[in-house]
């Protein structure tokens, strides 16, 4: 029998912060048909909550140094204000959203990353996740809302990246799923000329993206996405989509398959 | 056939905030056997971060006036950094917890307090619980970890006492379980001295409360407690238990019965 189609979904900080990019992402989210799973950041509320409370956010590349100050502030903000009010805003439009931490249900357990030149602090590295979990809740028409904030196994929340998240929910799920992994950011998609906002590349292969790289067209923040997205499709999700959050639910964006 | 027994057990936010308290509180509870449900509190916390953030917390009765900033942070608080420690603490226990406010499955609706003398602002009365929610994840082995936060059904989350949650959560399962409600504060139980802690009064009915009340015996915060029990008991919970969160899972404290 074939999989049942099934949607991951990742959006970024930017676009849960402000209410009115907010509650037109969640329209769009519950206007797309089907199973799907929404994966949410917060970094800049964290950051912005953080300096509130004069606690100095230190990132080390695009990676948030986690002490235990800092811990308390994303599980405030990943785990409390963002994903409540993301569950709150869907439930209110009909969608039956279930908000997850990894410690929720014990759905995915993280390693706390070993030290080494930087001290992360408490941030995980997923090990493991429980699919069944998700699945069970995806199969009774629950939508997920997973925070950035996994667990592990110890009694510790960790730190992780939202994009990881989407990434390892998305594999794990591809198990169960043909499954989609749609990441949100700020542009129409992968661009051909960064200045260009309508040069949005249609297709990524595995192929096309090693001459992407080598000519500079794909480099900086791209690439680690980009990676994602391969490791992704190679562990048996049927394809990514990189768009903008106000495009979701819409054609466009760059595709993404092996 | 008989229902199943099923404990439900408020905890308050001077437990949870202390990490050695709540620890034991955790073991505790773990312990316990039986299907069982958690509801925690987190004021202090709020209190604390509030003041942190430079937001003034406004009491009227012992309830806190949620305006827009502080309905931030009890979500914050109450949704992230208190529900979701406790929920990796009971899973690192080997306790299936799951962290719940009333949007998340949609289970604890309620309606913005209307303004009275007080303007108690983003506060809600439970207008309706869906047990079957509850029930259906209690009967897969779930132990749900009730924050006190509601949701009115229109995208808001509304701030509510946490021994209201606990009650009305037990009203409701009432319906498919033996409920017993248990309410953990910082004494053994009601005392009939106050100045002597081991005064317990081991059981308090209908008749009994009147003379209690008017004796004086019973006075203060008991009030709404106990009038909080005994309107759990004519809906239809079996007896609820008064004691201190250590003496949980353990003989005594004040059983109140119709």
């Amino acid at each position: 029998m074939d999989k049942e189609l099934l949607q991951v979904v990742k959006v970024g900080g930017a676009v849960v912060e402000d209410p009115a990019s907010l509650s037109a992402l969640l329209a769009s989210f519950a206007a797309m048909p089907g199973l799907k799973v929404l994966v949410h950041g917060g970094g800049r509320a964290a950051t912005r909550v953080a300096e509130a409370l004069g606690i100095e956010s230190r990132m080390v590349g695009g990676r948030r140094v986690t002490d235990e100050k800092t811990l308390e502030v994303v599980t405030m903000v990943y785990g409390g204000l963002v994903n409540k009010r993301i569950v709150a805003g869907l439930q209110a439009l009909g969608v039956n959203a279930l908000g997850l931490t990894g410690a929720d249900l014990g759905y995915m357990l993280s390693d706390k990353r070993p030290v080494g030149e930087v001290d992360y602090g408490w941030v995980g590295d997923v090990r493991e996740v429980d699919v069944s979990v998700l699945a069970d809740l995806i199969a009774k028409g629950v939508v997920p809302v997973l925070a950035p904030l996994t667990y592990d196994g110890a009694g510790h929340l960790l730190n992780t990246n939202a994009d990881t998240i989407a990434s390892e929910a998305a594999k794990a799920l591809a198990a169960c799923f043909d499954v989609t992994l749609v990441y949100c950011f700020e542009k129409k998609g992968v661009l051909a000329d960064p200045a260009d906002e309508e040069s949005v590349i249609p297709l990524i292969s595995r192929e096309s993206y090693g001459s992407l790289v080598d000519s500079g067209v794909v480099s900086g923040g791209m690439l680690p996405k980009l990676d994602n997205a391969f490791g992704a499709l190679s562990a048996g999700v049927s394809q990514v989509v990189i768009t903008r959050a106000d495009a979701l639910g819409s054609e466009g964006g760059t595709v993404v398959r092996l």
